[in-house]
């Protein structure tokens, strides 16, 4: 096993960090490695917004939920999904994008493009040691957040990301058996998944048990049950229709 | 600079392999690492498939347009967004999501999870010194794709992934200056980014005309521009919906 995979295989999400920036050349590394990633068709439909000011990363940790790592940290990203500038080429070139960019398969093309450069940015955060958090709840009021980071139409924010040097350890969080996620040839029949599943109910009771010295002993699906039972962020569809985007 | 960054900064796209195929136990590996991806809530919505049947291969490369390397590989990979398995745990925990698993926001946290995850494996192949290249061809025919490897409702294959012993030693190919992509505090202005953009547009028409020997030489923008301008996959939004995704 390779420094990159076992770097990889050790990934846990900190959530307190030290009171230490990252030097302005890791940021500009890790931003170049977040470019590497493959993008569909040469399209390039992120931008990267680095928040630094302090008075911005209060509001950002408030508008996500109170979240105190999204204001303490040694740096906070947040990755968006970009079609403004293709409006823009377009417009220099006198060609008309539109109709790709309004799609539905334009909005998932732009959604992957983005996972894949922040996940670059994560990986390469981590083997300097750095500690990193997805902070997906910048989703909790997305408008305000678009309108504090002042992005135009057709740039949707989709969520941040915390890094720093870690001050926790955390243990891994165990995740589902591969052979639940993992089909040969064609997807699994359910008889064949059930008892897997199962196994992994009892396993994640186990996990939290400990951890939480018997206060929480809820498995996976039943976690999953109750998290998943109301529908989050329900404002979604129509804000990102409002930003000229997945509209048809 | 440390040996997960300069392989994260050599990455390009490999579309020929050597006919070796890669060992189950490094699969076994690659598939860990997609799974110590960051996952939203703990939910891991995804599936992957391997497919190792040449018959699949081959129709799965006709259906994504007749790419050679998508049936000529050490492995093929399929990514799919994947809400089947939350289905049947409610179901067996007697709870019900499907207003989470129907919803937009559901519809763009199963993106982002299958990406992240995606995107580990493809960092943990190329560490190995393994080439890969992401197909988005395999949405040229979803429908098809989907009952071809038999998934369920509320499974949708996002796209697939080659990876292979290296045949082939192409060129990085530039990406967006990081002036271009990377913001500070907010979103810039146009007036700041259209320079660095027509630099860009004047650079990547130099490296077309220096790669086809003068036989093109549009820069980006241009070739955005051209590309972009019809839509594709038009059926995308229906097909979605039809999964019982992505619905309101």
């Amino acid at each position: 096993m390779n420094e990159t995979i076992k770097n990889i295989l050790s990934h846990r999400s900190i959530r307190r960090f030290k009171d230490e920036p990252i030097p302005q050349e890791t940021i500009e590394t890790l931003v170049q490695c977040a470019q590497a990633a493959s993008t569909s068709s040469y399209q390039q439909v992120y931008s990267i917004i680095g928040v630094e000011e302090q008075s911005l990363k209060d509001k950002l940790a408030e508008l996500a939920g109170d979240q105190s790592y999204v204001a303490q940290n040694g740096y906070f990203f947040v990755f968006c999904l970009d079609y403004h500038r293709h409006q823009l080429m377009a417009e220099m070139t006198g060609g008309n994008v539109d109709a790709t960019v309004q799609s539905k398969e334009g909005f998932m093309v732009g959604m992957i493009d983005v996972a894949l450069a922040s996940q670059n940015l994560a990986v390469a955060a981590e083997s300097l040691g750095l500690g990193i958090v997805y902070i997906g709840g910048i989703r909790n009021n997305l408008r305000e957040v678009s309108e504090l980071l002042r992005c135009p139409d057709h740039v949707v924010p989709l969520f941040g990301m915390a890094v720093g040097f870690p001050d926790a350890s955390p243990g891994l969080k165990p995740r589902l058996p591969q052979e639940a996620v993992f089909h040969k040839n064609q997807y699994k029949d359910d008889e064949k998944a059930l008892p897997v599943l199962k196994e992994f109910e009892m396993k994640t009771a186990e996990y939290y048990k400990e951890r939480t010295g018997g206060a929480r002993d809820e498995g996976w699906a039943t976690q999953m049950a109750r998290t998943m039972a109301q529908p989050k962020r329900t404002y979604m569809k129509e804000f990102i229709e409002s930003k000229g985007l997945d509209k048809q």
